[in-house]
Order: structure tokens, then sequence, then C-alpha cells
């Protein structure tokens, strides 16, 4: 699929400076030219586009022959449904207030000078992902509504599909007025393209990678440009002892069982040693009714004899999967010492009558999200409320959690006088 | 000095695992005791502390037979007036108010979540530095009161200085019960340390490195954890058509004189050809008063013989010194033009009386603070208001321009339900 592309640094520098050009020109575009270009985008989505039908067969082809399995076939597939949900992601995007040129804040100082604090772009963004085609619209939508230009890299099995978006994406831009270099594509399945554009530091300002843990690690190891990972979730949600058991019971079915394979998904169960005996019998049965296997400590070995035995390793696994790690606990400062150790700081509930218990959990458990009476599975930048995202930020600078328009920005200070001086 | 460190990779790892428990602590520990420990601290710097001032001596005489310049030993020497001064920053930063804790959002989903953002620590800070001792010291008392705990790595000039302040910091911080593992320092000169901790990405949140070209190339080369850069500033002003050229004067020579070893002095002069033949001999017979080394485009070399040749490097260099290019440009959008391509995106002013050309300028020119008729010396987190900084960051995310305690964290969401679940 490479053979357009031989000279991989000369490719990367090609993509980073036109991405920089699309950038600056981006960076002074009206909301309402952005917005026409993304109801152009949304209108071609969901028109006749042959060629998006054509690029797609490829690419099902294609990984039919290397014998993906049957949910990932279904995931590639553009489906008529799945190009008007895109379309409809894409409208929302559009109606969401535009971030950039915010005043986020004002004051005057004593000598007289007024200090504005602006939202600008952060400029050039790369984002690498895996995920499905449909990633690669969102992703776009959102960063060109923020005023960055975007590299994007999707998954090498989706590598015409994304193309043949890309080509859609273009031509909206055009048809809206808005530079077409504000969308870039990697034009090449070879890593080493990745590796060229992971070394551009002055013309890349932010890499997002998207993905599992080898993706993750290469991208943190090779990138000399800042980089901000959405990352594995290893979910917890602890059951208390004054928990409303019935509301346990559903809080962590859902958490587990609604969508199993994404990050926000509990991996592991804790439970108070007071209600475990009450408590974990029953939800077995209904885990295990759901397909659900489970590996337990030996206390929770010994109340559900069908759980295997949890292993150190076990506590450490993301399994994106029907199968949950069960831990009997004696207290809620143990439950938060596990969550600490264990856990990947990412989406962590407790279920607890006692408000000072659940205020404790709140603090000390050091995670991007905390959940107190309600499911994991509600951290998502839909559920917040933030219209989209471009996926759940696992570090610790910048932004936490989902990453929607606000947090694709960055600031300015507009510093204005009448002539003052450092004294 | 390293004779005490000879497994780096074990010192790195022991400085780091002890910061991330001294984390862990400050993150709950109340802001009334932070303030104590602080109070500690002023106390201790303005006491009598002989062990300071055998330990700089030490400093001061290596520095003296390696052939330290005078205002290098100056910068080193810790003198009464310059303990008071630190005791006096570290006075002010307990007064600030403590950004932890604090409720930056909350909003009700129509579900019925509760979604509170709230500001926390970001956790444990690697603080690379080439300054004077007192950075040290600022450094600490920032981190410290934002909740981070700090590993120190300064100049290795000021070595025994350093290690005897840290002595004095952990003291306060017992007595004023805190975690003394909230303070930890590089115990060897030898940079391999460095190359150490800049691997341990588990359990370092972020590094943050001050200094000239080298170290912050170094540290972006070798970093695997996130990097907040305080570099460079290649800063302009640029004197308009319309400008008051009396301002113009007092702004360009604040700039460029006032303190021209720091980042957000300025090292480019532009001046519209409009006023060039009336504001520039003036301007540069002041400026050559003043001991300033001009080095102009051509045009500038007509109106001031005096001034050597700039060239296409000049525009790109930071003097920190007593030089200045001087460029005479046909626009405004000229002057952007140059500032964008030549510039560090730091600190960049423009003097003016047309609102609209001040307006183009502080929207395009795309640097962390754009001053309008005000010297770019005001870049500073004092200025600003912020009471201290640790420095000014030249990055495009987390942070941009001086970074104060709030700047030094990051937050978390609590969702608090009744139940809620993911439909």
């Amino acid at each position: 699929m490479s053979e357009t592309v031989t000279d991989f640094r000369e490719h990367a520098l090609t993509l980073a400076t036109g991405a920089r050009r699309g950038a600056r020109a981006l960076a002074q575009t009206p909301s309402a030219t952005k917005n026409r270009a993304l109801t152009e985008l949304a209108r071609r989505l969901t028109g006749s586009q042959s060629h998006l039908g054509e690029a797609n067969r490829k690419d099902l082809e294609a990984g039919r022959s290397q014998g993906l399995t049957k949910p990932l076939l279904d995931r590639l597939a553009l489906t008529g449904a799945g190009l008007r949900a895109m379309a409809a992601g894409v409208l929302t995007i559009a109606e969401l207030p535009d971030p950039v040129g915010e005043l986020l804040a004002e004051w005057v100082r004593p000598n007289g000078i007024t200090i504005s604090k602006v939202r600008v772009p952060i400029g050039v963004i790369l984002f690498i992902y895996e995920s499905r085609p449909n990633v690669t619209v969102d992703a776009f939508a959102l960063c060109m509504k923020s005023g960055n230009a975007v590299i994007l890299r999707g998954g090498s099995e989706a590598f015409h599909s994304n193309q043949a978006l890309l080509r859609v994406i273009r031509e909206s831009l055009r048809a809206g007025g808005v530079s077409e270099e504000a969308a870039q594509m990697v034009a090449t399945t070879d890593r080493a393209a990745v590796g060229e554009l992971l070394r551009l530091r002055e013309h890349i300002d932010l890499v997002i990678p998207r993905g599992g843990y080898d993706l993750i690690r290469r991208v943190t190891e090779e990138s000399r440009i800042p980089v901000i990972k959405h990352y594995a979730g290893v979910c917890h949600t602890y059951v208390d002892a004054t928990a409303d058991l019935n509301m346990a019971e559903e809080v962590c079915f859902n958490a587990k069982v609604q969508r199993p394979a994404v990050c926000n998904a509990m991996e592991t169960l804790l439970v108070h040693e007071a209600v475990a005996a009450k408590f974990l019998p029953a939800m077995a049965q209904r885990f295990l009714a759901a397909g659900v296997e489970l590996r337990g400590c030996p206390r929770t070995r010994a109340l559900v004899p069908q759980s295997k035995a949890a292993t150190e390793e076990s506590w450490r696994t993301e399994y994106l999967d029907l199968t949950l790690n069960v831990r009997v606990v004696d207290s809620l400062e143990e439950a938060i010492a596990h969550i600490n150790t264990f856990g990947t700081q990412h989406s962590d509930a407790i279920v607890t009558l006692d408000e000072e218990a659940a205020e404790q959990f709140a603090r000390e458990v050091d995670s991007a999200a905390v959940f107190v009476n309600c499911s994991t599975r509600l951290h998502d930048g839909g559920e917040f409320g933030f219209g989209a995202e471009v996926g759940i930020s696992t570090d610790r600078i910048h932004a936490r959690g989902p990453m929607a328009l606000p947090e694709l920005t960055i600031y300015k200070y507009i510093v204005r006088g009448t002539g003052q001086l450092r004294q």
C-alpha cells in the first residue's frame, strides 16, 4: 500500500510543513467558515460517495484474506447507517461553540496594563489511532473546529477507507473556503513515516496517540514532540460496607457488561468484607449468566466457587473483555490503596451511602474521574456534555479525562498599555 | 563532588520513589500545614545558617579557581540580602491562595449526575535549572504549595549551596509537619543521574527544564516523561507607522537595556519605513550611548552608519547581551511575518496609535504574550500579578507564559450520582 512513498523523511516534512501552513491559515479563519466546511462534510458523507464504498470494499477484502475476525470486519465496514452517524457527529461539532478567541480572564495591574488571557489553537496536531474509520472524521472535525491542523495516521487495516475519507474531507474544506492543508494524512502504512514525523518538533506541536499498549509505548519512546496519551483503563468499582446493594449490583453489571471492550469498563470489583457474603454470590451469578469469567482472591473464591484464582498480574490487567477480577477488602483504605497501586488512574467508582466514605474516596483516589454511586462507563465526553471527544487523556498535564474542543486549545496573553516599562 | 553516588540508576529510583511517596502525602496535606512549613523555611533562611555560608564559600572558591567571571560569581553568592529576598519570596508564596481543591466548574447532566472539576496537584515534578541558588528555594516553594513533590537538579557550580539549601528546606518541612520526601535533590553533578531520571515515566509526571539551548535540547531528546520547556526568547518590538515615537523610544530602550540577559529582553527592533528616518537615528544614538551594538538591514545601515550588517543568522539569535538587530519593514504584515518566521513565540510588542493595527498584531503574532504599547520585559509572573513563577513556558500545551501556582496543577473529575448507568 505504500508504493507511492519511498522517502519517509521527505513525506513527513511535506505533511508537517503543509500542516503548519494550514494551521496558520486556520487560526485566523472565522467560525462561520469552519462551520460551513463541516456542514459540507456532513452533506458529502451522506451523499452518494461511490468511491468511499469502493475503498472500503478494498479494506474489507484485504481484512478477510488476512483473517480478521467478524467483529473487527464489522468495525471496519462503512455502512450507510455508519456514514449517517458520522455526519450527525460532524453536525454536532459544527453546532458547538467555537473555543478560539474565548476570553478566559482579564485584569488590570496597578501600573495600568490590562492583561487578557485568550484561547488560541495549539497549532499542528499529529493524531495516531488504531480505531474504526469514524475516528478519522471525528478527530478531523474536532481539530479543525478548534483551529488546529491535523495530521491523521489511522490503522493500516482501514488505509483505503481513510484515504477516501480524506478526499471527502478536503473537498469539504475547499467547498467551505477553509485551507485544504488543515487536513493531512500519512500516505503509507509503513511505520517509518510515523518515526520521521515524531522527530519534527519544529513543525508539530502535539502528538495524541490513542490505542493499546504497543502503540502508546512506541510513540512515547520515539517522540521528541509533546505527547498526550489516550491509554489503558484498569478501572475499579468498590462496593462499600454501607452500599445500597441493589444499586451496587446494577452499577457493577453496567460497568462490566454494557460494553466490555472499552477503556472505562470495570476490570476489578472490590467488595467490603462486611457485605461480601450478602452481595457477592448473587452478583457473581448474574455475571456468570452473562458469560463473565471471574478471577477472585481467596475470600472471593470461598464465596464464589466458580471463580478462578486471581494473581498479582490479574490486578494489573486491562482485559477489555468479559473477564473480571474480584477482591474482598477489609476497609475503604484498603480499597483506595488497591486502586492507587494497581489502577491506571482512569475511571474508578465507589458505591456507598456513607457520605464521608464517598468524599474520602473521591479525594484520595488519584484518577482522572472518580464516580460516586454511578457507573465508570459514564466517563465519556458525550456523557459529560462536551458534545464529542477525541478520546480520554490518561496524562497528568494539559488535559485529564475527555478531550473535547477546549482541551484542543491553549491560550495567549495580550497585554495592552500606554507606555509601561519594567522598573 | 559525586563520590557518594556510584549507581546512577539506583540513585534516580531512590529519588523518584521517595518523591512519589512525598507527593501522595502532600496531595492530602492541608494548606495551613504547607504554609507553616513555608514560614519555617523563611525564618530559617534569615536565621544564622552557618552551614549555608560554608557551603556557599566552597562553591565560590571552586568557581574562582575555575575562572568564573565576576557576574557569574555574584549570581552564585548567598549574601545576607540575597537570603532575605529569598525568605520574602517564600512568605509571598505562603500568602498566595492554595490552588489545590479549587472547584473549577460544576454542572448537572440530564440524567441527574453532578460533575465537579477540581484542581489537584500534578504529582512529581523534576525541575532542571542552571540558575542561581535562589531558584532552588523558589521552585521548591511553588511546587510544594501546589501540592507537588519536586526533584531538584540545579547547576553544578552551585552544588554545595543547593545541597545546604535542601537541608534547610527539609528541616522546615519536618518542623512544619510536611513529609520531608516532598523535596528531593540529585546528589551528584554527574549528568548520568539526570539521564536515568528522564526514563522514569512511571514515577515522575512532569519535567521542567529552564535554561539555555543545550540543556533544553538534551532534556527534550532524552526524556520519556512529559516536558514543559522554559526556553529562549528571540523577542521583538515593532514600531508602527502611527507610533507615538517618544513612547516607542522609551519602550524599546527598556525592552533592550533594562536587563539584557533575560529571556523577555528585546533582540530585534522592527521599524515601519514611514517613520524610520525620523525615529531610528535618535533611537540608535541612545542605544549606542548605552553600549548597545547594532546589527541592521541595509535600510537601517543607510540611516545608522554605526550599525554592523545583520545576517539571517542574526534574526534568529538570542543574544542575551547588549546587541540588537534592527530592520526596517514596509508594513505591519511584513513585521508580523518576520516575527512568526524568526521569533521563538515568547514576547513580542507593537507600539502604535492605530487600534486596528494593534488588534491585528495581537491576533496574528503567535506568541505566548503580545504587548501593545508596553515593554516585553513585563512578561513575568510577578508583573502579571501571579506572586511568583517557576519560569516562562515556551511550549504550546498545558501552560504558556508565566508558570505560577495554578499552572503547576491539573484537575480531576468527581461525578456524583444515585445509581446512573450508561445506556
